[in-house]
């Protein structure tokens, strides 16, 4: 094979309650990329499309590029490879953008070097694009854009430990992206360093509930955990609009909403595809409300992570 | 139906990472109380047995006649019931034994009544007991006594909200009861107020994870996620030799090993009745090291609750 070309999905992370610890991917958006042999060593981007040029075309300062050194250095290999990127899904939205293409990256590589290491080995690789991202190595995007599905971080510490829990077959995520910014960083130094213990123990009854409402497919117990006592509270206001979007999404029949990772998008979990699309047409109306556009996306949850297209 | 007789079992809170949302019931140790009705109004105790003379027989200060009277009040009834009440267990251990009266008095009360309550509405009034013996009305000794099985507590506010979580069936729980005793609210108060987002983080973490690996039956998850970083570092100081009683339940196969409530007990859990067992020798061994007497209960995870036995 000399080359490739590789979809990997937009993910939700946190998902309410599970600040950290929990993620989805979505069947859409997503990021593209088309990998090509070369023979001079060493990682070259020839073109990054979707990003209004905002990502750097330096191998180093580009988080796939970041996560593909960091496989071929540990496969002590030094494959010349170049890079096409393709955006399709917005930058700093709270999708896990840079998940995303570290996702498509390491996974495309793998697959063009004859798929040397399994699929879950790929994690460690993937993480090192969301270091350079966000600052820490965190696994709630990577993880289900490389795995699909609903995915659980239960440690990372000493060892990354990733539980897959099984979701309702109609199950539908409705993303609303609205047309501001939010920087992952800044999102998260507001947070407190500490929280109260009863917080804690109110967070920690919803993680339960929101496992065992998914596995047993019981929407009430969905609905109900999805709860955020700790981390919405502060981080809704860096969204304009936050209580208006969210009221409209539970007033037009979704089980819950609150923010896509680190923000400003926000999601909302409904029990059917047309359910979803009227929380997100509401959504939308409620954003259009404090004067600002947004994009609609609605899947369900996709099960499949990254994917070879070409 | 002029009297009844009433097994509750005993439960272990907390459960490692669940800090008051976790609980499941044992096959025993447990409570025992009778009820006879008589024909003047008011709740008459009559005798207490195994207490070694530390119950009031005065009905309001009494956990199970606390629970009795919220449970007649509500009903506006003013049956005349006189108790007996036998405690197969020891008090201020961390197994639940102010739930399990509660429960086995509210319970035979309900029956004796003609049962005009369902079981899970029974919960209120047990929880009242619990109430009056450690200042809060905390469910999760009483919800797994009354309900039987593995239960998550996932809201006290607005609306109790109790999730029971299956169990694979060759789950064992090993108890050990050191002859110390730690109260209830000593425990409570030696509790920090607030806890690092990192450590709540790790917590979440872990209660996802022993929820996934209890549902999915996966024994090395169970494991993996019977991990407390909040609470057993502070009340574990309580209970003398507590590191090397863990180490020993680990060593004799045991998948995880914590306090047993606010303690001293302290429980293991493992995958079949014969490690179960092991480990409650090496535990018992641990303790007695330190010069301190115990007493061993295995059982597989009662699923009953409450029973009528006579």
């Amino acid at each position: 094979m000399e080359s490739i070309k590789v979809f990997a999905p937009a993910t939700v992370a946190n998902v309410a309650c599970g600040f950290d610890i929990f993620g989805f991917a979505v069947d859409n958006p997503g990021d593209e990329i088309i990998l090509r042999k070369k023979v001079t060593p060493g990682l070259e981007i020839v073109k990054i499309e979707g990003d209004q040029g905002r990502l750097s075309l330096d191998p180093e300062k580009n988080t796939a590029c970041i996560s593909m050194l960091a496989y071929l250095k540990h496969l002590n290999a030094n494959q010349g490879i170049s890079i096409e990127l393709r955006k399709k899904m917005p930058l700093g939205s709270g999708l896990g953008s840079s998940a995303a293409s570290s996702v498509a990256g390491v996974f495309a590589l793998n697959e063009l070097m004859g798929r040397p290491m399994d699929q879950i080995d790929l994690l460690p690789f993937a993480m090192e694009g969301e270091r350079f991202a966000s600052g820490t190595p965190h696994a709630d995007n990577v993880a289900p854009s490389l795995l699909g599905g609903f995915i659980a971080i239960r440690s990372y510490e000493p060892k990354l430990d990733v539980v897959k829990i099984d979701t309702p077959a109609e199950l539908f995520a409705t993303i609303v992206h609205p047309q501001i910014e939010v920087n992952t960083r800044d999102a998260r130094n507001i947070l407190r360093k500490e929280t109260s213990l009863k917080n804690t123990i109110t967070q920690m009854g919803n993680v339960a509930g929101l496992v065992a409402g998914l596995m047993k497919g019981d929407y009430g117990l969905i609905s109900r955990s999805l709860v955020d006592v700790i981390i919405e509270p502060v981080r809704s206001i860096l969204i304009p609009g936050f209580d208006e979007v969210k009221h409209a999404a539970i007033e037009a029949g979704a089980l819950g909403c609150s923010i896509s990772g680190a923000g400003p998008s926000m999601f909302a979990l409904s029990k059917d595809r047309d359910t979803a699309k009227k929380v997100g047409e509401a959504m939308q109306r409620a954003f259009a409300s404090v004067q600002i556009e947004s994009e609609i996306y609605v899947s369900s949850i996709n099960q499949n992570g990254p994917v070879v297209i070409g």
